[in-house]
């Protein structure tokens, strides 16, 4: 297998975008992202995305984008894994590469999520669920993740001053990012005072309805050093799968998908966790990030909620976890956002940041996961 | 890139399977396939599915499936390009076994279909074309296919009853595979008599709607020689798009995606059209399989429909198309066909096809499309 490289990034401002439709939205990263590369051809196209179906009524979704890109007759493939669809899209644009099968390969992640009501959003996002055990009996995913921070507050004495303080960073960091969705800062009282969603779990906790893009355009790493531009190194890749209902597990609190998926990525970089710089993961909800970085071994079982408190995660902390805002601030897209966490990784590692930037970093690491952690997908980036 | 050879294949009667779930279809096809492998052990698993979302409500498809499998935390990938959704997965399924990034692959393929009304059936069928440009405007596939057959009658003088004698045919070869949906045989006349859909297509023009699933598994060709049973290499593996929109294309009667798909797998075959012995295409309506055998230059432009008249693409005929019974007799759910087409094709190359067996056949092409060739997928297989 050939090295693979990030040479091009694109990423459109995110939001309720009602005046654009899922394909100008995806044309306009993907375009973004080709010009950042200087390269206009390509061999294939990966797109994540989860229910294009559901939320716009399309399918056979990476044809039509591919048409609308201008780029047929080029082989497209869409690529769904729920909230991983865009870590799932990258991996396979990365086997694609490193098989050899093609040299350019555009990855991208779309999802346009506002053209329907509230519930058919809900309705729509359930699906992620295992619809015969848990959605048929009225579960939605504020209720599934707050029932893992109820477990988890039970297990390990969390507070939910901590579950706060999660949101408060995110939003820290995501006032620096001029394409989130929510660019401000918010209070640990604001999330507190916040409407209940699914209790513990408040407005403030969870990561909101968006529409958005991001792409990244990939290449033989020996290509990509002969282009006159920094370029990033996919170093590592691992994916690994769950049961998607959360009752099926022994341990609510704890995801295994994403603890495979990062061994898996890591044995691949021959790295360590502790060599790793900087961390985009998926905080659908503020318990979720609090798991994932114990799940990634970043803190021991039950520590996440004081790492955070102690600011271990923070911008400029031991290991910053969200630089971008993450999906709580950013937005959530959820085809999109596995793409979107590569291209802040990138922009992190070629030193253009801005106000967020995370100094002297060389290696980041990027988790997706669908669902409650029925699939997880993580990618290792080092700098070229 | 290492040889890729197909070790294990499996499908389940197919019809509409009201006492069976989405889940319980694709795990019996998937446990058949590993039972001919005689394997246990994946290492990675792609599904074709094209809308799960509108059928069944429930994404997250491929985590869901191989919890179900009982193969977590298996590398899971679900795969949609509409109709060609089973193409594809196995394409990718390809790719990663050349790669070397897995050994043991199983590729699935998947529809539940007749959990829905007609109505929601063709709507989300009609997901498959440009929404925007077409659906919107009321237009259905039959719609859509109607217009391509009459410019073809138009423009070539393909007979009304030469589009019935595709069906003819597929309805004989199907009479003969025990697993087909409609496994008897019908007449020209039954065909003209039938109720019309949209002019010129009638009822008995059109593939069913289908439950059903279909599995193959893949490994290197050199794991394979060393198995104790009949093997078959993927040859060759081509992938194109087109316009989604049919009002885009220059001819409608001409599939552009289809003939690229062809000539990409050909040429890493290297081989020619005339070598291949039989052939496994996509006759969602009878007019599709005309215009395919045009597209693959199995004959010139315009003279398909001689083609079948002439009985050159009957199972005793120089070039037997669709000896399965075809999308027509065998069934057509959806995201399972393109997998199924390859499980013909290896159980013909196996010699184990009983009544429908093309004799002396060493090497078979499949050839699966989305929409009105939207996208298209074509599979060279050579017994080994």
């Amino acid at each position: 297998m050939r090295d693979v490289a990030v040479v091009g990034v694109g990423m459109t401002k995110w939001g309720e975008l009602w005046e654009k439709s899922l394909r100008t939205i995806f044309v306009e990263a993907a375009l973004l992202a080709l010009e950042d590369a200087g390269l206009d051809r390509i061999e294939a196209m990966y797109v994540g995305c989860m229910s294009s179906g559901l939320f716009v009524g399309q399918e056979h979704l990476a044809s039509l984008l591919s048409d609308y890109l201008g780029k047929n007759p080029v082989p497209t493939v869409r690529v769904e894994s729920a909230c991983s669809s865009g870590g799932l899209a990258l991996r396979q644009g990365f086997i694609d590469v490193a098989s050899g099968m093609s040299d350019v390969v555009l990855v991208g992640g779309v999802e346009k999520m506002t053209d329907v009501t509230g519930c058919e959003a809900t309705y729509a996002l359930g699906t992620a669920a295992d619809q015969e055990y848990e959605g048929y009996h009225g579960l939605t995913f504020p209720g599934l993740y707050a029932m893992m921070a109820k477990a988890h507050m039970a297990k390990y004495g969390t507070t939910r001053e901590q579950l706060a303080m999660v949101a408060v960073k995110n939003h820290e960091n995501g006032s620096k990012n001029p394409l989130a969705q929510f660019p401000f800062k918010i209070t640990v009282e604001a999330v507190l005072n916040s409407v209940l969603v699914a209790d513990p779990l408040r407005i403030l906790d969870c990561s909101p309805i968006t529409d958005g893009a991001a792409a990244v355009i990939l290449c033989p790493a020996d290509m990509a050093k002969k282009m006159k531009k920094p370029a990033v190194k996919i170093a590592g890749s691992g994916q690994a799968t769950d049961t998607i209902a959360l009752s099926s597990r022994k341990d609510m609190t704890w995801i295994e998908s994403t603890h495979l998926a990062a061994e898996k990525a890591l044995s691949m970089a021959g790295r360590k966790i502790e060599d790793i710089d900087f961390f985009e993961v998926h905080d659908c909800f503020t318990i979720a990030e609090i798991c994932v970085t114990e799940a990634l071994g970043l803190v021991g079982k039950g520590r996440g909620g004081k790492a955070v408190e102690e600011g271990l995660t923070s911008l400029s902390g031991k290991f910053p976890v969200n630089p971008s805002g993450g999906l709580k601030a950013k937005g959530h897209p959820v085809g999109a956002t596995g793409v979107a966490q590569a291209v802040e990784v990138v922009k992190q590692l070629r030193g253009e940041a801005g106000a967020r930037q995370v100094k002297a970093a060389s290696l980041g690491l990027t988790q997706n996961m669908g669902g409650t952690g029925g699939s997880s997908v993580v990618h290792i980036f080092e700098a070229m």
